[in-house]
């Protein structure tokens, strides 16, 4: 059967690639509305169905695959990127268009995994006891339960794209109520939904519709107890809790971002750290106020009651010459694999003094103009990651151990065959989820069209 | 004797705007020398040197001026900028040498404030035990006294700069070695100075010359006792510490900021949020230990030991119109007194949607396009703010008052006028230390001239 739905697939692939060539714009289309996964597969020598348009002049397959969201970066095996082959084949109306959106920061990057705000976080009412006591019992509201920091998932191996997803398992009041009641129980509200929900929900009447409420459940009872409430019979609790989190879509990234980092919060902090003392859960889990009302946390505003964030930089270091870029492993990384330094900020440093000190630090290289990029937000356990571009004003590299084994220059030509899955197999870059991945694609791009 | 001082200072203005508007560079450097704040002062209506010379087509003096830093940010009584005056009187090269270094951030925004790293923190040596305790007991060592988290200054009324400035007290080791023997006494390693000292230190010989450690003492024993160790009189403890921090140099700013910033996480986070036991200080106070050996946070790493940062977002909101400015007012603001928009990053939330959140939340306003600009360390406690212009999509204003007392649309004039010292009396802007005052003084210099 994989083996069958494989060749299928492949066929798919080449029609939708054949198409592109041939300025099939109806045909592309139809098998888009039914695959959108189509939109960045590449086929012979690595060529997407932009290259291929691209080659050929199609100028309105160029544009309809950029309106769709295409990404322009990939290399062929030949290292060329789209824009590349426009410009050697002298299509420079084409090449304009592709360069033209590649000069805003915006037009390069796609959006960053765990990034999307699905859920309407609706601050204001964490306050609101009633309404969240009224969100609670309504049985449109979605709980997800979590066995401490980790979601219950279930695994959907027949999805449209070519990847395996996880999904978060959701419940609704009836099935979750006894355990939200027992004190130890957190519960965390995440927002309500901000679009109408799909035809599949077809118990909810149009018009009268409220987007439905989701909450976070955390609990540390026994993970086989809370299986036993599924009514399907592939959920589970990912063993590797942390690389599954990048399993998920980009819809419930976002959620699983926001859930899991306060829930961590929770895990961590449940003491007061100005007195010692028991704290309780308020604000819609968003909050935490100490027992002991002599506590001085309880007069005035003090961050001990809220969530941490704390602010990462991650930078991608640029070589004086602008055409290679440094690199570093921790001990930890799977073998071949390199990715930016990165570092915590301090206390009164501001972001570009927290990318100089980090760089020279880790590596001995000194920075001179550092540029922000991009921010993602990192659940493990609940990082900010600020990214930036930083130019080396020297080159000599000292590493010191304690934080990796080893930083190296990396040419561009190398970055690009890495990219370029497995044309590179002694270099292996973090996954694209990654923002450190994404600094790299983003350095490679501008660069090369520029 | 206050107002004679004041007299001959109006006259050294005066000579100094007069040799800016007659091209006379050598005088200028002479006058510069001795009292390096000249360079900003303004004459009859709000005119500057930049001005005189642009609008007297004098290159080199405009040059000259903007090498030595000079704000190219302040209007005159009619709102012109030193550009927009030399481009009225058609000197293109003078115009064009303004405008080239306001196209990028770094040209157009001053440092900001708590910002310079003065000392090398040299986090490596922090662990290094024997190290540290040598440059404790050594006599070049600096260490400066915190009441709770206030520093100890003294006032320098003849300073040459125009302001009032605050100086931090400075210790030597056998003034203070009592002191840091204490057991509730916090001691903070600062790093060690990045320059040679100035000839002033005499009593240290050019060569072998090691630079000085830094250390804070947090202490909360009496002010009082406190003060009886300064060898001057006029050192104190500010009454309004928040206010106060606003009052150094630029170079104790950014000391004052790491410093404070690790003594009120100490203050606040003296035991242990994982277990609620007592905590001890480590690596030169820049991490805390539970004392519960069974405790989970000593498995692996965990923020819990380490200092917390706080990160902000806070946004100047410009109006679809591009001629307007969004900006709000606390109740606990001083009359007449408007700033950004800000609030803190919750977890699971990139930079630009915390954005996008906190506008909505607090003044109803849409925001689409959002763009970092610069960012600063606070040290009230410890929060990193993040400042950045946001495009906004809708124009409708909603105010959450829970959040601010009133929010409102300035126009660019009502903005130029109260930059304008004392122009606009009906609208007062935060001070020039701050993030806020500079994100407004950057668009409304990047759109005169852009």
């Amino acid at each position: 059967m994989a083996s069958l739905s494989l060749t299928a697939k492949e066929e798919m692939v080449e029609r939708f690639l054949d198409a592109a060539a041939r300025g099939d714009l109806p045909q592309m289309r139809i098998l888009l509305t039914h695959t959108p996964s189509l939109i960045n597969q590449t086929g012979y020598s690595g060529w997407t169905a932009l290259m291929l348009a691209a080659r050929n002049g199609h100028y309105n397959v160029v544009e309809a695959l950029l309106s769709h969201g295409c990404d322009k970066l990939p290399v062929n095996s030949s290292l060329q990127t789209a824009y590349d082959i426009a410009k050697f084949w002298g299509h420079s109306h084409i090449s304009n268009l592709l360069a033209q959106t590649d000069n805003s920061c915006s037009g390069v990057l796609p959006e960053l995994y765990f990034s999307r705000e699905t859920l309407d976080r609706q601050s204001d009412k964490r306050t609101d006891k009633a309404w969240l006591e009224a969100q609670q019992s309504d049985p449109n509201t979605v709980y997800l339960l979590f066995s401490n920091v980790n979601p219950m998932v279930s695994r959907c191996e027949e999805d449209k794209s070519s990847e395996v997803l996880d999904k978060l398992c959701r419940f609704r009041y009836d099935e979750v109520k006894d355990l939200i009641q027992k004190p130890k129980t957190k519960l965390i509200f995440l927002g309500v939904e901000k679009k109408k929900p799909s035809s599949s929900c077809s118990q909810v009447q149009e018009g009268s519709w409220e987007p439905p409420a989701w909450f976070a459940v955390g609990t540390d009872e026994d993970a086989t107890e809370l299986l036993k409430r599924c009514r399907e019979n592939n959920c589970f609790f990912p063993e590797s809790p942390n690389r599954n989190l990048l399993k998920f879509s980009e819809e419930e990234a976002g959620i699983v971002a926001h859930a899991r980092s306060v829930l961590v919060w929770h895990d961590r902090y449940s003491f007061c750290s100005t007195c010692g003392s028991g704290t309780s859960l308020e604000e819609g889990g968003h909050k935490r106020r100490c027992l002991n009302s002599e506590c001085r946390s309880l007069k005035g505003v003090h961050n001990t009651c809220y969530p941490r964030v704390d602010p990462v930089v991650i930078m991608l270091v640029v070589h004086p010459d602008r055409n290679q870029c440094l690199l570093g492993r921790k001990k930890s990384f799977p073998v071949g694999m390199f990715s930016c330094l990165a570092g915590f900020i301090e206390p009164g440093e501001a972001i570009e003094d927290a990318v100089r000190r980090e760089v020279e630090e880790e590596s001995g290289v000194k920075v001179g103009l550092v540029r922000y990029i991009c921010s993602q937000p990192w659940p493990m356990p609940s990082n900010l990651m600020i990214g930036c571009l930083a130019i080396a004003t020297s080159t000599n590299i000292k590493v010191d151990q304690n934080e990796i084994e080893e930083a190296r220059w990396f040419t561009r030509q190398q970055i690009a065959e890495s990219l370029h899955r497995g044309a590179n197999p002694a270099l292996m870059l973090p996954p694209s989820q990654t923002i450190a991945h994404q600094l790299i694609r983003y350095w490679i791009c501008k660069n090369a069209n520029l």
